[in-house]
């Protein structure tokens, strides 16, 4: 393969240590794959296996479950990696089939034109629930209940990704230059997806952390991440995170150009930009944030704010618009862009540069007037079949986000949603990937398809390893119960799976079928260490003599027995009623 | 005073060790007090000094903000506490006037005769917004906004309070033996309140250990807090918290009662529980926790749950029900009940003992069954004049929190609702304060007056003290961001306050209106140590060239000259047009 990049990561410590962790199975959890139609297309599932239960009748084995799985290959251990090298590149002969085919496509021409790629079909596969069947995988339905997602189908089939797409209501982000990943899909009729934010600035941070939070945000579930860098080797950063990522990556590409004109927003220009487009198009990224819907007749609006513009890229390109008393070149520019972002199959998240920072912004004039103008950026995207997303706030009140989400969907035609948070409170700093948490889930529910997460860090710091965990396990959080709440039963399996452990007192299924299995047994473990305890029908909340769960036990035999005997005595009643001739009333 | 119990807590390193922490004032936090109608009415309010801004017209003076104060006497450094003696008992005099006057009155029956009690004024005081007016300090207003909650009064006076209680809509717990509260109200037309539980079980942790819990969880803004304890010395550590305790401490007295007859569930008979509920109002407890609505024919409706009946309470109390095969003797001595708890004016929480323990359960047969007859109690129990709230679940997905809340006020008559969360997935464990922190923000925006914390040990230990603060913030959080969803716009003084300051790059006074001033400063000290940084303005994530708060402040002053000129031309034509004749069409 061609030398990633000047400044090598050789096998060092750093590498190994990377991998140590990257690699480390889950506790209970096997990689499996589903085939598709052809050999190439192997979509991952993470088994988790459940023991058996004991029962009053027996023993009883409890199936595996299946879940979704953005690790990668790092969690397969039949396959060998090496960071210098970077992952296999899977998709590559798709590729090449295709550009002979059908040259400068998108999945979005392609679906317009009714054709089903291969990244559709693993997208259908990936998204419906895995099941069993004598020993045997295959894919499961999407949805299992009736009284669930009735507007949804039962079946996510390779098709039905195909028409989403062709609508705009999803998008594959899957630069050519990034053969690595496995597919994904980001659309309000799928799971909701989340993003981790990974970066150094100037600074803190090497190259060697920013790899190392990559793979650490795929282990913990991150289906995208974004790479925020804005310090030095910015390009090289960007590089390994790229050919090391099973994900999709997005960057904000203004970061590198203000770096190129040394970090001076009125020396910015349509060339720096372009070249900058051009140069991370060619790595592989696979989605712009752009923030071409900061107008310079919006920016006024934003001066009696609290918290004036609090996006990065929109405060840019707004004191760019200011100094010369022109037009963003973003949005001037924007059918240029959309042609280069066509010839990689670059997705576009329109960016929300006007987004409220603070309680008191939220919903205001600047921030509608700039959602608008990205529903139109979003038609122009669409003629030139460049799949988009559009992103949103910010910091919104409960009583607000569904405005958020409503208005979205109306002025930009349905294009998926991708917000930051929403924060509901400005009065926790340290703890905001809480506060965001709250207004993710509900978003979600409300339709939105993916969630960047915030870390307790947020506002004060560059987040570390550990910040990067607690804000992605707050995001997973807040998408599984956007999930259930928008009726995606195949999501209620996991909480039905363990919650039955929990009632049996499985401990090691408790944990495996938990979004964090070693936190939740070290908890277990710091007031009941043995192992023993791991078996016991108690636990440490009130000890073995006054258990709810098994006094709760108990009941269920007792009332089990209740309704056998009352069925019984019913029985013999009807039994007795026939036997006297069916009559209602007996003669007087 | 009388000894507190045969087991002494000296003024050992112990005792030293959580004054030292209880006493410890937050930084930039002074403790203040206003003064009702007579001298021994001292409303404690937190005062938040805050830095100047530097602006290009000089330096700016920011006004103090005041905050509801849940701390008690330890964060005043003119009252000496001792631990042995426990709080000074502030009460006293209000309740030996009114044996006089009022024997077996309770503050329901007062508010309905059209009394306006000392503890109604300060609930006054304490739950406006305080203001400083030429350095002195008063009472401020409820809401300040035309356009917010609209449906409240704009100032909370004693009457409005009065006539709560009386219409059952907020309860005050406070009992006659526990003197040393400051009171507060729980109701839905008043600021959200947050419920923290302590407890040592069987297994683990000493007398100590929850002192230290309690004053801990009263430093991080606990309303209420629950002694859940089952273990040894019950009677004894309840002792030390309920005369150590500035806030209302409930109890869930068949715990007690249960270990009376060593644990077994049949065993238990009215006359020990009525004995233990003597014993437990004697020492001061000002709400009971009393699963009075699991009647037996509820019992079968959980058979066929995935997780039973997971209340502990609810869980004995079916037990009894089913070995003796006879109704609930909490149900058939309810009124026996309500006079004991009428004699000391505790309040009722009646406990949700068939609340759903996995989303799978939520909102079923059996919880809403019970949820009628606690309705039912309610109605009893207010003939008594006995103050009365409603526990709530649990587990609940999102899309239905809300039909708990509207069938909560309907079946109850508008008693006051108190949730534990509700957790919004079963799939976090580790993580059950922020599963639960979304259920609480929502149900609180919906009408709960009580969020019962839940920690991050939640199904699989018993919290620590770190865990009871995760558990404290998350709910905070919740808590205040139903304030501002409800429309409370005091609440946002708070968040308007810090945002200012985050945009001004006022550090110090960002950290110290926050929930933790003490990690926000850590987590900003992590990457950006020194000191000057804490006036620096740009911090760690962009870097000083790169900041979009620096960039921000630049665009709203030049946007600012923009209107300015824009209203200069304006005022220029329009002087122009009135020179003209001020003719709408010039002739033609």
């Amino acid at each position: 393969m061609k030398k990633i990049s000047s400044r090598s990561i050789d096998n060092s410590p750093e590498s190994k240590k990377i991998l140590q962790t990257a690699t480390k199975l889950f506790n209970g959890s096997k990689k499996v794959y589903i085939q598709g139609s052809t050999k190439d297309i192997n979509v991952p599932v993470r088994k988790v296996l459940q023991t058996s239960s004991i029962t009053s009748e027996g023993k009883q084995t409890n199936p595996p479950i299946f879940l979704y799985d953005t690790s990668g290959p790092y969690s397969d251990p039949d396959i060998s990696i090496d960071i210098e090298k970077g992952l296999p590149k899977s998709r590559d002969k798709w590729l090449k089939n295709r550009k002979k085919d059908k040259p400068s496509s998108t999945q979005m021409s392609l679906a317009k034109e009714g054709i089903v790629t291969e990244e559709m079909e693993y997208i259908a596969i990936r998204e419906n629930q895995c099941v069993e069947e004598n020993g045997k995988l295959k894919q499961g339905n999407y949805h299992l209940g009736e009284n669930f997602g009735a507007n949804l189908p039962k079946k996510i089939t390779p098709e039905f990704v195909r028409d989403e797409i062709a609508a705009g209501r999803a998008v594959i982000p899957a630069n050519i230059n990034h053969p690595e990943i496995e597919p994904m899909i980001i659309g309000r009729n799928f799971k909701i997806k989340v993003n981790a934010n990974i970066g150094n600035s100037a600074l803190s941070s090497s190259i060697h952390d920013e790899v190392e939070k990559l793979t650490w945000s795929t282990r913990w579930g991150a289906d995208t991440v974004m790479d925020l860098s804005t310090g030095k080797n910015i390009h090289d950063t960007r590089e390994w995170i790229v050919r090391n990522s099973p994900v999709p990556i997005g960057t904000v590409p203004i970061y590198q150009a203000l770096e190129k004109v040394n970090g001076v927003a009125e020396d910015l220009n349509w060339e720096v930009f372009k070249e900058t487009l051009i140069e991370q198009a060619e790595q592989g990224v696979d989605y712009f944030t752009i923030h071409a819907g900061v107008l310079l007749r919006y920016v006024p609006m934003t001066a009696e704010r609290v918290t004036g513009i609090v996006s990065r890229g929109g405060s840019i390109m707004a004191k760019w618009c200011l100094a010369h008393h022109k037009e963003n070149f973003l949005y001037t520019n924007f059918e240029e862009i959309c042609k280069i972002m066509r010839d990689y199959d670059i997705t576009f998240s329109l960016g929300d540069g006007l987004r409220p920072g603070s309680i008191a912004d939220a919903n205001d004039e600047a921030q509608f007037s700039e959602l608008k103008t990205l529903g139109e950026l979003t038609k122009i995207a669409w003629d030139y079949d460049v799949q988009t997303m559009i992103e949103g706030p910010g910091h919104v009140p409960m009583q607000l986000i569904k405005e958020n989400m409503d208005l979205q969907l109306q002025e930009c035609y349905e294009a998926p949603f991708y917000t930051l948070g929403p924060l509901t409170t400005d009065i926790a700093p340290g703890y905001d990937h809480i506060t965001s948490a709250i207004g993710a889930a509900m978003i979600g529910w409300y339709g939105c398809a993916m969630l960047c997460y915030v870390t307790p860090k947020e506002h004060l710091g560059l987040p570390n390893k550990e910040d990067v965990k607690e804000g992605l396990m707050a995001y997973k959080i807040a998408a599984h119960a956007g999930d259930l709440a928008k009726g995606l039963p195949s999501a209620q399996i996991r909480d039905n799976a363990l919650s039955a452990a929990r009632f049996d007192f499985r401990w090691e299924d408790q944990f495996n079928l938990g979004l964090d299995p070693e936190r939740a047994k070290s908890y277990h473990d710091e007031t009941l260490p043995k192992d023993s305890a791991k078996v016991a029908h108690f636990c440490s909340m009130c000890g073995p003599k006054f258990c709810s769960m098994k006094i709760s036990q108990d009941v269920r035999d007792f009332a089990r027995e209740e309704v056998k005997k009352q069925e019984e005595e019913m029985q013999k009643k009807a039994q007795e009623f026939r036997d006297s001739g069916s009559k209602i009333y007996n003669e007087i």
